[in-house]
């Protein structure tokens, strides 16, 4: 199931500096690339010639060339020209309503009419000098659905992140569920605790002592489609702690893109925004490589729980108070798609 | 076609001593483990929770522990605690009887009321220390019963491992079949022939000359629902052969164990157990090797016949009187098959 | 679709010599040996014993021994003999119509009663002394017909081989089509260019200075079912083209059989015939490796444009002028593929 008229993390922009890029988003084969200025642009990745596939050609003044025998694309889905054709008669394939903002191309991939830039949620952290920020993506084979279950119920941190982010008090602290809208809010404070490995290397990336008690939070927010974005951190024991003074804590952003590709299979668009000691490149390096190899172990967990689904579909799973952020985030996910459904 | 209520060897020991293990067996996903004070057991891999592969977790006094949440199962699909939730109402998932015997894992994928350890078959070689064992386990992509028509069938020793244990006087040789119940026994004897090249090898092993005639034995067992044990050998020509006095001879017990995966698939659990020059370990390494090397050699065949009669599943093979113990047997299972059908 | 009353490359003689090949043909798994006298032989790939793969095994005495059990195959597809069994009541397998002729092996998948060599058509530059020959064999995933397309319509080139024999004028130069019965020609001509670095390498070879324009000629051949013989060839400008003395040119037949394996992928044997340094070898392998790295660029394209086509059975394509050549050659195979319909 897809919500297909919403926005998509798609691609960061250099995947599309140099070439085209192909990528299947919603089911929608989907030809991306720079067209006039330099601005993205989003078709149909099928020739209306002879079907080849247009991510393969090139960029030519703007235009989208297919690498079979040169039809020039525009970026509304019309041939534009053909050598030693007339193009006039040439049947449109889809155009995609497509944005680059705050360092990440986003697409529409449903009806283009509907398609209004401003309903991006803000990112407050992107293109913002006091914040650093970096990420990357995996390819993962299982309904987005999951992903977005996994990510608000933070629970699994204990189990699947053991030697990294999970403690056993995550398991012990009971975990707040609320909604506001279509935004859904899961959080969890634990008090004087001692860090693990990973918040203890970011409390030492913040010149803080990493050998003491530290009140530690986690705020998960989805907001529709399937995004969520974490507030995450740690701040020396007793200062205030997700209020404590900047300079007590270590604290950032979780963010998480899921843009489904097919039915059971995603793209997952992951990186941590952090607002102390943004000028150090190193560090930012550090985290994302910690986070990646954190956010590969839930590959393995979520492509095998996806198999297993797929051999019982009929099962019914339990919802538990610890999936309460997932269950209220797939009613939402369920309500818009069949505001979807209806003849508008 | 699986035989379901049948004791099946699902995995060596040290398979589960530092994880849980998951595996297929007639078509039931299973996990295997070792729970309180390390008695095997196994149960469906399947989380009751949100569906997670149970056997990526780990073990814990003795519980299942699932590696998404923290379940804890226990070895009869009851779940027995979870951080934070009362666990009463989850659901049961299936457990299976399961059995560490004779160096092996046994499990009965069927119903669990009807498992009676008793019915394993006696291994007259395992845990005794007048026999040596060395053995390995191979994934073939192919019907189960296919590999129990080429073990019941020994002629294909002659073609498809020429440089090993295959010589022409085997194709040249009767070969007698007989039926005692559910036992099928297919027999050949060879007199005065020249030992091929892994039997030379087993008589130098065994201290004798392996430069003279000799007469060679192939005596194979099936017993239900796929076990297939070969008592093979060689003695010095005119010592009374298969009868010899073990002086005189080289003789082991080719092991056999084939458990159906899919329909289409299955667990080669193959070995061989010798009675003579017992301790001697690197002679267990070499013959270990050797036939691994020619067991090997059957995959390609089989897999290839297995393509071959999916393409065709309406033609007819031939039964030849060499292909008589494959027939017997299949006729066995057919008939367990339909008791299994019957409304108990 | 296929067209099975028809002769196809199915394998170079060196793919046979040493050992029996299995190949699919149209849908057919075909076992191809040397039979009797080193005579090319072709029987269903599906032993009628238990269904192996035939192709697995050898050939002894000109027979195709079975590689499980030994049964000896006759070239027309009737069993010789089978150790220690009598083979009258065997069934007989398919035979395949199959002849050596031009260096290649020939095989009719369809009624082997209609099989008449002498329709294969002749190549003059085969055994012939006056021409040297190279080529090689590419597996591709798409519908046999979308190469023939690809070969009929060589704008491509612009835009696929841009590094090699690519150049802007072939796509601002029309092609004329015409067919003479099942033989259809497309044709361009261009004058007064300069060649592009492949044929750069060509007059080198042949002597010629490659600095200076040249008159450059496709000469695209299609004879059913799916062959395609392309005059290629440029000659110092205002020497006559085409028709220039062979010393002012370099000129050479691009020799292209498009096999059938299944409805979605194709076995392509591609090489280039030239009548000039024929006796050079290192320039055969230049020329060999260098059309290899060409042909390959063709295998994404058409890869792609298969997965595309699969996705959108439905959407009518282009057919433009330059795709002419490709849709008279189509025409001609419907019509054939209607008469094979036909009841005979």
């Amino acid at each position: 199931m897809f919500l297909k008229n919403a926005w998509y993390v798609a691609a960061t922009p250099n995947e599309i500096d140099s070439s085209p890029l192909g990528r299947q988003i919603c089911g929608e084969k989907i030809a991306f690339y720079r067209g006039d200025n330099g601005v993205v642009a989003a078709v149909e990745d099928f020739c209306p010639h002879r079907g080849a596939q247009l991510s393969l050609g090139y960029v030519c003044e703007g235009k989208l060339v297919c690498g079979y025998h040169g039809l020039a694309m525009g970026c509304e889905g019309k041939t534009i020209s053909m050598p030693g054709q007339r193009v006039g008669g040439f049947p449109a394939i889809k155009s995609y309503a497509v944005v680059e903002r705050y360092g990440f191309i986003w697409v529409w991939p449903g009806d283009k009419a509907l398609a209004d830039p401003a309903t991006i949620h803000p990112l407050e952290w992107a293109d913002n000098p006091d914040w650093a920020y970096g990420g990357g993506m995996y390819h993962i084979g299982c309904d987005w659905r999951l992903m977005v279950d996994n990510l608000m119920d933070l629970t699994h941190e204990t189990y699947v992140h053991t030697t990294s982010i999970g403690q056993k008090e995550i398991d012990e602290t009971p975990v707040a569920t609320k909604a506001e809208g279509d935004h859904v809010i899961t959080s969890r404070f634990m008090n004087s605790v001692m860090a693990p490995p990973f918040w203890r290397a970011n409390l030492r990336g913040n010149g803080l002592p990493d050998d003491q008690p530290v009140d530690r939070w986690q705020v998960c927010h989805f907001h529709p489609p399937s995004q969520v974005m974490i507030e995450v951190g740690v701040a020396l024991a007793g200062r205030g702690g997700y209020h404590a003074d900047s300079k007590f804590k270590a604290s950032s952003i979780v963010v998480d893109f899921i843009t489904p590709e097919t039915q059971t299979s995603m793209w997952y668009f992951w990186g941590m925004a952090r607002n102390f000691n943004v000028r150090d490149k190193s560090l930012t390096a550090q985290i994302r490589e910690g986070q990646g190899k954190v956010f590969a172990e839930d590959t393995a967990v979520l492509e095998a729980q996806q198999r297993n689904l797929l051999r019982h579909p009929d099962r019914r799973l339990l919802m538990l108070n610890i999936d309460a952020g997932g269950v209220q985030a797939r009613r939402i996910i369920d309500r818009l798609a069949a505001q979807e459904q209806q003849p508008s």
